[in-house]
């Protein structure tokens, strides 16, 4: 069957490095440009040593040139910062290629919330209508017709998929909600800062951000939406000395008389045709590890009868599935390609 | 001045390693006999090198007989597991001796709450009133007169000091507080088990034990009686892959209108007194490595007024801090030594 | 294609937890029986919930019956612990099965040697002479003829990799080589010990087993075999506070006058045909993430004009291609599929 | 007794943080001047909120100005690059201070051999001779004369202590030495590079610098000045996934015919006068974290018959004994204090 050329904006940095690993063993894309204002002129293996010997080991990195790209692909994936993405993803859009944008510039419905929270001018605020929410577990009909795929961030990835059922259903309160997120080191990027080196981070643990991170209003749009109702939640993050992986421990308050066999059967019905949602059974809580490399979202649920508490547990790669495996996810679903193309992955144990 | 002996009941466990590292540093204090059934008549450099050329390095281990440790000790400090200790602690104290006991007989002052959440049946429950809750921030007057100490749990430790001026000022609600608990390994203690092997805790997190920790009636017995309030908590419990360290993450709602100087001003002041507990000046959070090997609670506030919390973050090592650092502060009370002999401990960073 | 029924005797440790992760990809083997003492009568994904939802995740854990192995597989990994492993391999290759044995049971072709350094009798002497020694890369002509393979152990994959074209175009002194190998810590295995905790590895780094461990007949046999000499070697080995990966730094003395790039070509020379072993660029050092989850054999040299040593730094993922990768490559080449089916891996990065 | 007043240049290094921790126990030392370009004008518990409630956490960083620390200080300690240390050093001299200079610039006693190595111009030359090696157990009655310490290199440290014995009586061939060292990533330095994020070495192991480590040439004048003869060794360095540790692998051949009880007796004699070097019992290998946050030096001895090897393992703390404690220790004898006093540290396990 004939290769569907894809290209790739902005290599450098983890989500862009998770790319090549998942292109690799994708049938269907193949990976044509590769772009790097900093590494521009150097084959991949040079700056990737794990990608000497493979295929995409040998393209050579080149500027970011949208009349290149234009010319070479079909699909862009984006895995550059907020902002520099926005502006990249309007002219390739104008050239007629299909964007996947992994930054958060087209995540947020609403111009003013995004300029708010990020700090910045929108510069092309025309997009953001047309531009559909990655997950592929609410959205999978629009993405399939979308050009422009805002990626979900990694931490509403898993705060979204736990809430989901719960909400939809009306088994809790949309009032109180706490999400206590804790993410791997490469949720912090690859540029040099003294905050993320090994030293600063191994055998250490510690809060970040509190209590305003950008992920917030993405996760209350989403969850709103789900449930019906305006929610604000508390999201609070933390830092893991992990490469990856994403725990949320989200506690919410049950609002019907529900025992855990009833909240879990709700939970297997709500993803019964959703592959990579995994309910676990009742009394299995998630581990990072179990999902490592992979798109699986694993949910653990708790019922907590002396609080009346419904405690969920969702962990997720959060470069995997809350970044670039599901920005190829998406990509599957714009080309016309099976969901789970390239993402039949087991996780490495251990 | 002469020196107070003192023994260990229990020294292959964490908190007797850790006992024998806080000892060396003791000027008052003379570990004069260590025991273990399974280690008794070997010098204890032999199971840890660490020690090898120091004082306690040459001491030889033995069987637990309590007429010995009653010839030779003044106090007795018991790194058994729960059960064991209650019925050596009885023994000890009917020879004469001081008892610090690290497990968790004699924390909880109603036997049958005891018994419910341990499993099994309070063989000594005449003690329970005797016994004093080893925490000096809170006790340190009964703990002077004390000859029994009940060593507070980790957990609690870091609970119950990140509660106590907001509960004792009426700062939030009674109700519905959520404590999001985060220990490292050593939490889990040094039996061989598979769960607790490198390669199945390490590069991965994730929660256990929920939603009946044990350390949870612990946590409300106490917090209770500062509040003078019967209070019912959420308490969860997680898993890190680092060696020391407790972060709290303490998720409360604020029932007058504080700004956080508010909330930081009483804080500074309950703890004005107290120089383990670092209230950290608004904006930075606690991490685990900066009180690493310390008798440190380092404690960051966070008012949301999105959602109208308070969020106390309350970090300390596990082992010094949350048992065997407290042991000896409590030991230090008992024997009228000054309460931070021994216990000026700079975090070893990073 | 119809599919070729396979078994795996031994899942709860690291190398056929491993193969079922590997097996999970593979399209021409399909994973029929699997066996536990210890687990039997569970699903798999009731042990390891990183399978669940996955098809092996179903499958229920059986005693380790020959009959019933016999009847239901044409070809049995064994990942069970030497000794056990000779008798098992005997009953089900006279039941007419193929047999990959992962254990060290019938990789010295010396019976004598075998019993030396295991200190037990080997009671299947008959079966040394045909069982085949699994490395591909030099024996892939006898492994496809083959019935019984003896699978590497994974310090000798690393270091006969590094040292082959060394040895074979005589570049090197046979005198003299020193191995100092390090490895993570899934080569301890996965049975409860107090030293494989968490807490016993990690923030660590140890050397252990010196100077006798047990993989050093293993490795001389093969690398005398090579050099056409029979060479002893100082191998030493080394715990990294990591899960997978061994790198093995080797010493060597050159014999001839050649530069970096004269050695450099013979190596590339020696593994063109092999698209598993990567001879890195000249001043690129192997790093164990680079091969992680994978076949590669990643091989760095280093000419040191000061000493006339030639460095050979050989890094493999310690389960994958040191253990279980290799097994499934052996299997894949005695039953006639492609030697890369299911092991076309790209790293996991980072 | 009065105190003695210390100064530090360069404080946000790990050397310098180390520094700051260990002169918070000492009794001697007051910490009265902390220099940082980038970071003048803070209280130093607002770069390391670990110092935070201690005593040097009110110390205000300033410019490093040679004036004000003549006025206060009677030592100061050099925490800053080679190069850049060998002018300050100058100035400080000159002013009639005592310098404690943790760089490389007055290690090397030939100026050629420095200019080889380290590629830069020596501009002060003529102290070079007036500058003392500063290692206790080889110099001390020049340290206490001395107004230069040249504090050695963390490599150095470990692998001089570690062949001193065997070299001394010459036990071992001075040709064919190989060091084979493996060091924390706080070796790399504290300052913000890729290559050292928590990401880019966590669960990963791998070769650096090889063949040409600049601590070469200072391991080579100071061995060969103890054997007597000029001595090239193949210095080869690894990077490990842990804050602090090397442990050097150190291989040399007997030239006597001794046993591992012959060889053990020679290194006891040789260290029965230096508390801080450990000579582990035979068949006791060392490891990192029993050294953790000491001035210990844990020796292991491995004798291989079948191939006539003296293998020694050394393995030291690389901040504390290879660097700031060390340090401290020379501080101790210039000022006619205690060498031990600040130094009696137990190691922090786990």
């Amino acid at each position: 069957m004939k290769k569907i050329n894809v290209g790739l904006v902005g290599v450098t940095g983890y989500t862009g490095m998770e790319l090549t690993r998942l292109l690799e063993g994708h049938s269907r894309f193949e990976l044509v440009s590769v772009t790097s204002r900093a590494e521009a002129g150097k084959k991949l293996h040079a700056i990737y040593p794990f990608l000497q010997g493979m295929p995409s080991g040998e393209i050579v990195i080149t500027e970011p040139d949208p009349e290149l790209l234009a010319a070479k692909c079909e699909l862009v994936f984006l895995a550059v910062p907020h902002k520099t993405a926005m502006e990249i993803a309007a002219v390739l859009l104008e050239k007629g290629l299909k964007v996947v944008d992994l930054s958060a510039d087209f995540r947020l419905r609403d111009q003013e919330i995004y300029e708010h929270w990020y700090k910045c001018t929108h510069t092309q605020p025309q997009l953001l209508e047309t531009a559909v929410y990655g997950l592929p577990e609410l959205y999978a009909p629009a993405i399939r017709e979308a050009r422009l795929i805002a990626n979900p961030g990694c931490y509403p990835t898993s705060s979204i998929l736990g809430l989901y059922p719960a909400l939809k259903h009306g088994m809790v309160d949309t009032k109180g909600i706490v999400i206590d997120a804790k993410s791997g080191a490469t949720g912090a990027g690859r540029k040099a800062a003294v905050g993320s080196l090994f030293c600063e981070v191994s055998d250490s643990f510690r809060a970040y951000g509190l209590p305003t991170h950008r992920h917030t209003p993405e996760i209350e749009q989403e969850i709103s939406a789900i449930a019906g109702d305006e929610i604000t939640v508390s999201f609070n993050t933390h830092l893991l000395p992990i490469n990856r992986g994403i725990l949320s421990t989200i506690y919410t308050t049950l609002v019907q008389d529900m025992t855990l066999d009833d909240v879990h059967a709700m939970y297997e019905e709500a993803y019964r045709e959703h592959p990579w949602v995994r309910v676990l059974p009742a009394g299995v809580l998630p581990e990072t590890r179990h999902v490592r490399g992979t798109m699986f979202c694993d949910i653990g649920l708790v019922v907590d009868r002396r609080t009346n508490r419904l405690i969920i547990l969702s962990a997720i790669d959060n470069l995997c599935r809350g970044a670039s495996g599901q920005a190829l996810a998406n990509a599957n679903l714009m080309c016309g390609v099976d969901l789970q193309e390239g993402l039949r992955l087991a996780p490495l144990m251990p």
